[in-house]
């Protein structure tokens, strides 16, 4: 096997080859039918998945991509959670060392969790440290390959094998292939691996107000940056300050337009997910679906909405979805 | 067609006709692996159907046979709430009028999602009033079919088209068989289509404690009735005094024993579906994880487990699962 350092653009043979080795492990995710008002929307449940997100596709394409000798090196990330847990699920199974770099502010959930599946946590402050840097530090150190939450070929075309389930799911089920997407989008490592996995749909990444880099560079045509003092957003999976040039050559060529969802149609759709999917979502799996039920997205044609993690604090999401 | 009022047995070749009607309009509900200590165990996800629970197959299944005569007088039904959304579900898809008795005290949701459905709701006092003599009063003076929850034979193999999608979603995971089946059991019709749909696997009903008398009928080789007085308990989908011979027919034969589970079991596997599985369940859906994870239940070979419901309402369920 060839070593897995290559510079290089992500592919749709890429997507294909990740879904190939993503079904010998994981079973698809459901593709579940209901209505909005007049329209028949379509939910990818990636909530399901293992490790409670879609980052285990991209984690293990990537892990499953390395060497004998970088396998021996181990893995370093950076993530709030989700990423995390896919990459120490992945480097568990593989028998490698992960260390993860996660903010101290992570769900409490999440920071258990990654340990739990034997990965060493590293935390960092988010406002005032820069994580790239100590995961690159810790890399250098270990002389252990890290893996780019977003900014990473094999990562991107390990999200994208969640759009060939979808194609693959609508067949079966008799319905026409997807008109759009709405992804729910931190780096936009999702949005550009369902842009390569969906040739023919259009790709629509949905970001919380304030929070809306990726919406901001496609609006402008170049990358633009989350500025100095964000708002304050429960969307922790998606506090992502700027996107990689790899994603958004994808993106700016895909992507006519993203959208913003507030919180308070965040926490809407987490309670419609509850309630009506009998699904749990934590607030960064549920824009996608908040961007559908707020009236902001076009539903006509085949929409599929990714409903990308659900990776929460119970007390947390019982507080601030019913308070007493 | 027919007319569906003649007596008979529910058959395997039933549950296979089954099985391909409800595969024309619902997606297989997922099969999800995951570890109890050292076993691996595979839930069948089935509150996501689009009624919340898998009442929605034997109501199908039932009201779909009904030749244009019966359609026009419409069905009445009784059920805590998930075989009446299911009818109301199957009546609607169909034109057909739907008058379901609810006992007072059901989840409001339970109540209100029937309604939504189109149906016409009758409530009775549980403790004091006989449903099944008011549903046939009902049924009587609407010249409609009565659809009863569990003990009509197309109701049972309607339910048994769950095995049949297991029975095809293991073999499609590479997986053998399933050794057993844990199911959530009220009257025993769940139970009763998996034993028809699963010839060569043990079905294990799982009661809540105090509402065993499927259990004691196994136990005792004649059906028993819950007796006065029985306790509270919060599987309000669980609440049946007593099984019926065509099911017992099946369930004698084929399960060596039944589990009882605590209400304290089932909230704790409440707790365990939502965390780790991102699963909204209701109490009744929860009883046969409950078995699973509270070592009541064997697990070696293949077992699945059968999470059948998931409507509630989520402050009542956020309020007995994490109170503040």
């Amino acid at each position: 096997m060839a070593n897995s350092q290559q510079q290089r653009e992500p592919t749709r043979a890429g997507v294909l080859a990740a879904a190939r080795k993503v079904a010998e492990i994981l079973p698809a995710t459901p593709l579940i039918p209901f209505d909005i008002g007049n329209a028949k929307v379509w939910v990818k449940a990636e909530c399901l998945q293992p490790i409670g997100a879609f980052k285990i596709r991209g984690a293990w394409h990537r892990l499953s991509a390395m060497d004998e000798s970088e396998r021996e090196s181990g893995v370093v990330a950076v993530s709030s959670g989700n990423h995390a847990q896919g990459v120490a699920w992945a480097a568990r199974r593989l028998g490698m060392a992960a260390t993860i770099v996660m903010p101290s502010d992570a769900p409490p959930i999440k920071l258990g969790r990654t340990r739990e599946l034997g990965a060493e946590v590293v935390t960092y402050d988010r406002m005032t440290e820069n994580r790239e840097e100590i995961a690159q530090a810790l890399a250098a150190e270990k002389r252990a390959t890290y893996v780019h939450a977003f900014g990473d070929p094999w990562v991107i075309e390990g999200q994208g094998s969640a759009g060939i389930e979808v194609l693959a799911q609508l067949a079966e089920q008799g319905a026409p292939p997807p008109t759009r997407i709405l992804a729910c989008c931190g780096g936009g490592g999702l949005s550009a691996g369902l842009a390569l996995a969906c040739p023919d749909a259009e790709i629509v990444p949905v970001e919380p107000e304030g929070w809306d880099d990726v919406c901001r560079s496609i609006e402008t045509g170049e990358i633009q940056s989350i500025g100095d003092n964000p708002p304050l957003t429960a969307c922790d999976a998606l506090q992502t300050f700027r996107t990689s040039p790899i994603n958004f050559a994808v993106l700016k060529e895909r992507c006519p337009y993203g959208l913003r969802v507030s919180e308070q149609e965040v926490r809407e759709a987490q309670r419609f997910a509850f309630a009506e999917l009998r699904l749990v979502l934590e607030p960064g799996g549920a824009v996608a679906l908040a961007a559908a039920l707020s009236g902001k997205a076009r539903l006509d044609g085949t929409t599929v909405i990714m409903l990308t993690g659900g990776n929460v604090d119970p007390q947390q999401f019982c507080r601030s979805l019913w308070p007493a």
